[in-house]
């Protein structure tokens, strides 16, 4: 599945699912077909655990198949489904239970171009939740904070089923599915000292979406491509069959001594190509248009203003 | 007012005042007494804004006036107020809404003792959720990931009225209430990359408690002695006055481009005399029994096991 969260005014953000053209509402579209009613919000499916997800993709597929004898404006009416274009999306998970756990260094390249040796171990630091936009959002310049405003394409994983002490051959087994993330950075208030949280943390810096790809549509996230684009130049190109430490790997040690729970967000860092590394340096400025793309996924595309 | 998170077997936790000897039930006593009923959590009280605070107040210094011809146990059999010693206490907030967020090196004989200098920004890192608990509550021993168990009493800021590039003359505006923290830290974890998230993320290493004191009985935050004991051996003995970065400082740099919430809470960093620190260096290990007391707002004791 390729879920989202979508609002139609005047209406709350709720659980949606792609179907084509078609954004379909879940928890409506099994209420009206089975009298079960899957959750309207993203942490709410996930949470409810395997048997739902995969009620939830029945639901999907039987959409599907339904869809070319469907009135979508029917459907609207009835708030079932819509055509996309015609709802607002939000981030896939609108906040977040804790901080978004973020990591550095994790691509050989890119930790080079920062003049960094390769990482021992994951270099882990946090962005809250107040960091957290969606698709198409603003992501607001910090006027007078930085003059060092970078971005970060990255390939986000989504916990689906918690623990602790997780086994690396197990721990794709504990994923929901993945998302796109742009770890935007304020490079010198992220240096200012020897710890990242400040240049990380500043409202907005999080985008995150366009959806969510369930896990059983990515079987191997370390077979993806991710790019980014500022203004339609391309600025990173990246593959994630170059990361330092694997998906797997980093369910395994940051579940050690460290419960995942369902719902987790770890955005797993960034290929070479950020601004920062750049001769000259080259940073983002109101008016520009992020793009960040990560194969399988989507774009996940921000102005900043 | 001393607030607290409570429980009664078999009941849920609730948000309690110490009255004397009495914890009283604040969302129960105000339902019996003007029908307003006071959130029964300490996040919606604290969510619930100054009104709710004040009136809070009032009820607490009614029930203490009343209290020398009260029944406490006439008073536990209908919920609104239990003999302290007959309650089980739990963090104050029992599940934060984002990542405790920490800092590092502010006193400066503590940056001095593992060998840094003081630092020239506050330095900020996070905690998750899962690593709180409270009063009383045992520190999982992390057996075969750490050798250097470390303790670290600090004092604790929730927020109470939210804000965003807040002004340090107005910055204690914003304080709900001052708290203990433990920030226990597994310092090999700790220093294996640049970031510190691992080795201060671990399950149960953010004691909190046992109390918030609300900011009205805490003028001045810079005027607390902190200890910390194990075993009975005092290990710290320090001073908020000697804080490199005030509150005020901390919530003022620390809101410059991210909104703080209602709810968040910040361990403002711990003064000199942490195991690391020692000649030869000394650890936490199972059996061990931690005390961090902050003056004005109490010991916070757990075990570790």
């Amino acid at each position: 599945m390729r879920l989202c969260t979508y609002s139609v005014e005047p209406g709350a953000p709720r659980l949606g699912a792609e179907c084509g053209e078609a954004v379909l509402d879940l928890a409506r579209y099994s209420h009206l077909h089975d009298g079960l009613r899957l959750p309207a919000d993203m942490l709410g499916l996930i949470d409810a655990g395997p048997d739902a997800w995969r009620h939830a993709t029945q639901l999907c597929a039987r959409f599907a198949a339904e869809l070319p004898t469907h009135d979508l404006a029917q459907d609207a009416e009835a708030g079932l489904a819509y055509p996309a274009d015609h709802v607002q999306r939000h981030a896939p998970i609108v906040r977040p239970r804790k901080d978004v756990i973020g990591l550095g260094q994790n691509y050989s390249a890119h930790a080079k171009e920062l003049n960094n040796p390769v990482p021992p171990a994951p270099i882990y630091f946090t962005k809250p939740p107040t960091a957290v936009i969606g698709p198409d959002e603003p992501i607001p310049y910090p006027q007078g904070l930085t003059r060092r405003f970078d971005w970060e394409v990255e390939l986000g994983v989504i916990i689906g089923l918690g623990g602790r002490n997780i086994e690396q051959a197990r721990a794709l087994d504990h994923v929901f599915g993945y998302t796109v993330f742009n770890d935007v950075s304020a490079r010198d208030l992220q240096f200012r000292t020897s710890q990242w949280f400040k240049g990380k943390s500043l409202d907005g810096t999080c985008p995150m979406g366009p959806v969510i790809v369930t896990a059983d549509e990515i079987v191997d996230p370390q077979a993806l491509r991710l790019t980014l684009t500022v203004n339609g130049t391309r600025k990173q190109d990246g593959h994630t069959r170059d990361m330092v430490f694997s998906v797997a790997q980093i369910i395994a040690d940051l579940s050690a001594g460290m419960t995942l729970e369902a719902g987790d967000a770890i955005s797993t860092g960034t290929p070479e190509g950020v601004g920062d590394g750049r001769t000259p340096p080259e940073y983002l400025k109101p008016g520009d248009l992020v793009e960040a793309e990560v194969e399988r996924i989507g774009v996940l595309r921000n102005p900043v203003r």
